[in-house]
């Protein structure tokens, strides 16, 4: 008999309801006597004790359904070192040995790896599933939601695309990622953007403004760009730095600042498409359904297995335990010599750099 | 033998092409010798002469592009009496009289058909088509691009619903429409919206922020708001005037501040979603594609009986000339009383009056 | 207070979900005191008396889900005349009166109607629903369910265009409609199809061999044919007869017997595409959505003002209660000299006559 | 200065204008003089000299266009020592050195890979790229087009389950791959497929028959198979055997035959969908178009390298050049104990092994 605990932490994303289906149906089918428990709004149920019994059929019918039937929460905190931090991981602990847990399964991005990192030196049972659109966590070459987001952005870029080539305008897209740009690159590249800024390559208006010219005198009537939310200009180029402080804004992201300076220099309309969460949100596409399910059925033999302290990632295109220790605290960046940003740049795509 | 004349005008949306070919492919199968001359860009092409001469395959396999192969631009005047008026109208004229057409067939909105109006009045022999996808042309049951971008507004609330479920903030979600609400109201209801705002429904943000904390007290941590580009707050409304003078917004529409407001009223995190231009752009849905072609191939048969200075309207659900003059100068708005808008506040769906 | 009685009978569609949400949510915002009884698997439910108390929650989340909650069947009889008829009419006179319901919501098609009609005569009060994919309900514009499988059959054509152009080959897409065309027909249209068979206008193999032919010396490798399930051939059709006589099929329609005959006749490969259930299923269309919610809160208004005895129709673009008696027992047909056939014509389209 | 020959052989699928487009970007920016043919309708077109001239333009705008642009056509042969194969290949071999090439580009499956191994080893410089929805190429982890195909199967499985779940019926999906079931697992996998018969893993009648009496007495009322084209029974499946004499079916595949025999066996009705050649059409999906591009642009990276006789494959999620000679020949299939496999049977799916 097992007893497995089962939470999904941090910003929902596509599949995660088809990852928690495949850690559960392989459990089901492999073990005669096993009880779920699932935790509600990520740590803060197992911190509460709030949770409740999980059944088959709860996790029938969830392999296409968006967002998670555990719903989720920012994580309480990273460090035991924070304020309060020593007691919640005490209360955490209490609820897993209340439970008897054999397990606890964690679905999420990389804060929520770092408090499983935490509890797994703690002592407790842990595997975790990498979740995120951002595809930024260490040691998975992809993570479940990034496919089904890239797929929503690129979307975007086509609907723009016919609109764009009718009109001589100038398009923003700015795409989720404050911090890695693995969502503007793919979704920039398969929706055919002119432009992509990513957190990793500073940009130069300079650059920016050079490339539309010169579209301009190819023919080239508009100009689509793909900025990231955490998109920055260079620290050397001054004259955006001296408009943004003339023209404060207090939109959270680069993006509308971008577009009047853009709107001023070029003297061409800017128009800008901000899609928001509606790219975490939706049916996971099908790449997402076979990768988390795969994972997740992997997450069940780890379980039997006893292999806990791992991260089921994706290695060389097939599911494989990563330790949580090797996991936690780090970030996967785009790295701008890569494959992908070399054949990007080869492709005509200027990065602003 | 037949000479046609061909434009499309103002701002392009999806069926532009699958009317062309519509207008195209009837005429050529059921007259032995027509000549069909497409102008670029809109009027402008009319007034300086710039057109081509298309050929059948010119209008093979666009069925499902988006944009519109003759370009597009806006109207260059609404009347005669506006400086340079008389003048640019002589040079269509000229234009139009020099290739000895027999018709003008004009696809826009409501701008293109004030103009087409004014040649008809002038002598020109002119037929319209109705597209646009604020569908808030006079005398028509639906415009071509109206659905299509339904489509595409209604697949944004589906992803922002997934998130929002697995949440609890509030949603904003921009809809095109600086005039009419029909896009939003239609888009919203189909999505789910918990809250619609309109233009020709004065909102008052003490109503929206009740059903935000009404949904709260109900279990519903979430609230969607689909808000029309051009909506407005009522006059009575002061603590909103208030804010918004107190904290500037250069952003065109009411949407950030409002925001920021309810940020700041119900203590809830507000998410902003802007579609923008990819409501225009992408394939035309199947709707679309079927009214835009039955209106096309009935301008066919118009231009064949000489029933010119008509637009092709949806009456009752079946293609009907309706004269220009009746068309132009007038706006179709959503009426506060009508069936529809009635049937969504019978859904409890709120429209800040 | 009202207690109101719900079921779903015949074959399922897109947009049943979203149209008891709309009767529902409509009664309950209008009605402080409503009861609803969902009865299981259509009239079934009805007759055994096999039922449940739905609740406000059930209705929540359910707009864009497919299928049918309360389950459906195919009809247990359409007069009181056949075997069993008058007991089974009593049993559900019974259910009726136990429950005390003031009135019988039933969505459904053609034979639906005639079982709501034949209970509306003996003394129930009843109001209904059209929904089916066919569109073959007299009385409507437009039934909900058939906008959303024009979607469907829409994409499969897009997607045969593509390998079509490529490849030197006839594709044969076998649209579902027994005896209407209105599925194929708009599909067709919307798919750009060469060649439409429809039950309304039986066909000439001839004609489809010349029009294949004919294509091709035009330079058109490739000719795409819609067929929906009732198509048939001319009766002085006697080539295509004997063949069928010499070469016996037992799949139910004539699709891939006309797909080896057109293949020996003009020696180009015939490829066959068979949509099936798919076309009933998925998400309802944005239109869908919007209809069925205006017609089933419009349903709750007859409830109300008790206008019983009335389906709700979309009439001239709005919802307008229609007799049961006027609707029962008509089919709603594709007119072979209707604007959109003409259109269809005048585009190129044969329809084999 | 650079002289490249393009082609597309074999059946068409998605992303083939992508990677074309991958291609010739890619050169036009790095090498300042670059010319490049395309050859029509396959080899065929480099055995009879039929090509054009391509220009930047001819690859601009068709990043999302479904098909070729230069047209297809299966192999005129494999080996040598085919009838008239020597003849052919020196009319390539002349084709090729009249127009004094540098390399030829050849984009196709694996009849194409053994065609493109064979010029290699006649002295031709030849570089290739995996493309075929059957994901079935040596050498690489994934072709571009089977994503898409996965994404259009899938699709066809959630329209199919919502219907499926309201009628108690079985539903057998034909599922492109008459020699390997990578299509028919990934799109099972993904769209909730109960059983997945595939070419590798022959199945047991018996075993399907006790599936679905087993999830029916487990209130399951419908299953849903995936069927491959190539899937076929155990040849100790006498029963099924002796079915299919006494009732000969002239459809190609056992599709038909599996479903009015399970129809019998189990008293459930069986439908069938058949989504055809809709498989290889399409606007490719994102993940297509960013693998293709890049594949692509790693292919011009190896012209200017001259490391010719390799295909591109994806090794490691990564684009890697693999010599020609280990490709040709080779069939990837699915390994019956793969992880994938593996994860499916531990989700309860049955393979009817």
């Amino acid at each position: 008999m097992k007893k497995i605990g089962m939470l999904t932490s941090g910003g929902d994303c596509q599949a995660l309801n088809a990852a928690m289906r495949g850690v559960a149906k392989a459990l089901y089918s492999k073990i005669d006597d096993v009880v779920i428990y699932g935790f509600e709004n990520g740590y803060k149920g197992l911190v509460n004790g709030e949770y409740r019994k999980l059944k088959p059929k709860d996790f029938s019918g969830i392999l296409t359904v968006g967002g998670t039937i555990l719903g989720t929460s920012r994580l309480p905190f990273k460090t035991l070192s924070e304020p309060g931090g020593k007691e919640t991981v005490e209360k955490m602990k209490k609820t897993y040995s209340e439970l008897k847990l054999d397990c606890l399964i964690v679905l999420g991005g990389n804060g929520t790896h770092k408090t499983a990192n935490l509890l797994s030196k703690e002592g407790l049972n842990v595997i975790s599933l990498p979740k995120t659109i951002d595809n930024d966590i260490w040691g998975t070459d992809m993570t479940f939601g990034f496919q089904s987001a890239v797929d929503i952005v690129t979307n975007v870029f086509d609907c723009i695309h016919t609109t764009a080539a009718s009109h001589g305008r100038v398009f923003i897209v700015e795409v989720m990622g404050h911090k890695v740009g693995w969502l503007t690159l793919h979704s920039g590249l398969a929706g055919g953007a002119d432009i992509i800024l990513i957190p990793e390559i500073p940009f130069s208006t300079d650059k920016l403004i050079k490339t539309i010219n010169k579209r301009e005198e190819e023919g080239k009537s508009f100009t689509i760009l793909a900025v990231a939310e955490g998109a920055k200009a260079k620290k050397s180029d001054k004259s955006f730095e001296e408009y943004c402080k003339k023209n404060p804004s207090n939109y959270e992201t680069v993006t509308y600042s971008l577009a009047s300076f853009l709107q001023e220099k070029t003297k061409k309309e800017v128009r800008v498409t901000v899609p928001g969460h509606m790219q975490r949100g939706g049916i996971p596409c099908s790449y997402d359904r076979v990768l988390s399910t795969s994972l997740g059925a992997t997450a069940a033999e780890l379980i039997i297995n006893k292999q806990y302290g791992n991260m089921v990632g994706l290695v060389n295109g097939r599911p494989f335990p990563v330790p949580l220790s090797e996991v936690a605290g780090k970030l996967k960046e785009v790295d701008p010599e890569s494959a992908l940003v070399r054949s990007s740049k080869a492709m005509g795509i200027s990065f602003g750099d």
